[in-house]
């Protein structure tokens, strides 16, 4: 019998590696490097495949997936994304879409937290103060380099999925008064959200989350609604003690708008964990000017032990698809 | 009657000035700038003065308690320090000493949180990668920034008094495992130890510490005995995968062998709030070319309300020290 063809268009994980090693019965094709995959090596490779592993940065587009053949059954994506993939084409050939969108919440929860603190206690300038040799020259007084403490905060949820109630629950402890939270259907209570230890209540507009949340975490889809959600008016209405988390999309929140309330004075600060046009983030950018950001490249999930589950979970999905068994997590198409 | 005299070497926040301003049989002679106060002016208004209130950057050594004159009652530190203070000189005065040790715990555990997840998920690293301008030209792959994961981690104490303990209540919704603990009496179980939710261990040994822990954290009082305990060697005990946070003194940790086990990967990264000749670190220091170390400027205490607080406090340490009555915080001379 021939062996079935995958292509994978990375190096993996050791485990998730071996997982894929152990099915003697697959012909694997991989990608040899550390660096993304070429389009180029993809589109040779991927005739005549019946699986294929790619990562976001793979467009998998209906070249590649027509180039294939009809044989495919299967696409597994190592991401939570899957906009990098052409869904109805894979729909209308009745070809199945793995993904792995849940073992990240901790990492990113982490993060949350981290750059919570980070905007308020104005961690990203006195990083730099340092780096620049500025610590000899900085006078102490009982007010340098001070910002808002966490304790006694309310803390606003834009989107209250998964990660934003793990954030919530790592929160807790740090003595925060009161959680309020807008979701997609506002006032409509999310189930999950009892028990955090702390008031936690669902509001009816965007305008009370601006204007009673001392730390306003963004956590919400992308969509034509929420695109710029967080814009000029949101900005004006917070507190000027208050911070600004994203760590959703970038598009969420209106740059120009967040550098101007940055530079005026408007907010305290900012943390985020995205931004509207990542990658190319040059080092002029008028955010990158702004003492009071914090900017990390999108490393939310980047912890090793979350991406070797989704290394695994890609690896399960894969076969799962090849065999016709219940995948980890399957996309509905 | 002649006013008492009192000399303030900085300008406070507006509630402590106000207590301070409404008591009226005092004569209140104030530094009058945001900048540290001149020895120079200290010592020209110290004369005749009952009670001194005094910061971390002032000297308050014979010279000054000498020239103030046998009437000074009270010596009041904005501080939890007294190291800036002769307190042999008081002693044998019997003038009292009023300190702020206990409000600053809340702002200096959020902060030791801060510095464990910048540590483990390279958030110096990332920042200055974006700063740089280097984003648009790091291709992504799966495990591009990605550092240890704090779920599952095994915390050790180096030191477990107010500030570790704190520490340890918010990092346990971050799913740790276990947490152990170290303290000038090896083996002793700290009172205050039980219930944080986490199997939490008294451990007898400093190898056991070192070679234990998936992250170290150092709150431990700077003395003969702890100057350079963090040395060559227990780095070497240490994990790869572990990190170090030092939020207690600069010399309890040895510079040069952290240095040197960063660059040869012995341990994962750091992250320091103090460090040895602080603040005379210069842009070309050897530890500010590890990108895997986060140093910050002594900031653990720098929030806003506590250093409101502690304002408050030294000023009512003043009054009590001048009224003969109990102290929020008095230092055993």
């Amino acid at each position: 019998m021939t062996k079935l063809k995958v292509v994978i268009t990375r190096q993996l994980s050791a485990d998730a590696q071996k997982l894929l090693d152990d099915v003697t019965d697959l012909h694997v094709v991989q990608w040899p490097s550390e660096k993304p995959c070429d389009r180029s090596w993809l589109l040779e490779h991927a005739k005549g495949a019946s699986g294929i592993l790619v990562m976001l940065t793979d467009k998998c587009d209906e070249e590649v997936i027509a180039t294939a053949g009809p044989q495919l059954k299967v696409v597994a994506s190592f991401s939570v994304g899957t906009d990098h993939v052409d869904r109805p084409a894979l729909k209308s050939r009745n070809i199945r879409l793995g993904y792995t969108p849940t073992s990240l919440t901790d990492a990113v929860a982490d993060l949350t937290v981290m750059l919570v603190l980070m905007a308020q206690r104005r961690g990203g300038e006195a990083m730099r103060a340092v780096i620049d040799g500025k610590w000899p020259q900085m006078p102490w007084h009982p007010f340098l380099l001070t910002g808002p403490q966490i304790r006694g905060c309310t803390v606003g949820f834009l989107g209250f999925g998964r990660i934003a109630q793990a954030t919530l629950k790592r929160l807790v402890p740090f003595g925060i008064k009161r959680a309020i939270y807008l979701t997609s259907k506002p006032g409509k209570i999310v189930k999950e959200a009892d028990g955090f230890g702390v008031p936690t209540e669902s509001i009816g507009s965007i305008e009370e989350l601006a204007t009673d949340s001392d730390v306003v975490i963004v956590g919400c889809p992308l969509t034509e609604q929420t695109k710029y959600i967080v814009n000029a008016e949101f900005l004006a209405r917070m507190k000027k003690t208050a911070v600004l988390i994203n760590i959703a999309r970038g598009p969420v929140v209106d740059t120009d708008a967040l550098t101007s309330a940055l530079d005026q004075g408007q907010i305290f600060g900012a943390g985020l964990d995205v931004i509207e046009n990542e990658p190319n983030i040059q080092a002029d950018h008028a955010l990158l000017k702004q003492p009071r950001c914090v900017l990390l490249p999108h490393i939310g999930s980047a912890a090793i032990e979350t991406r070797e589950e989704m290394a695994i979970e890609s690896v399960k999905n894969l076969l799962a698809g090849l065999n016709g068994e219940a995948m980890v997590n399957e996309y509905e198409l």
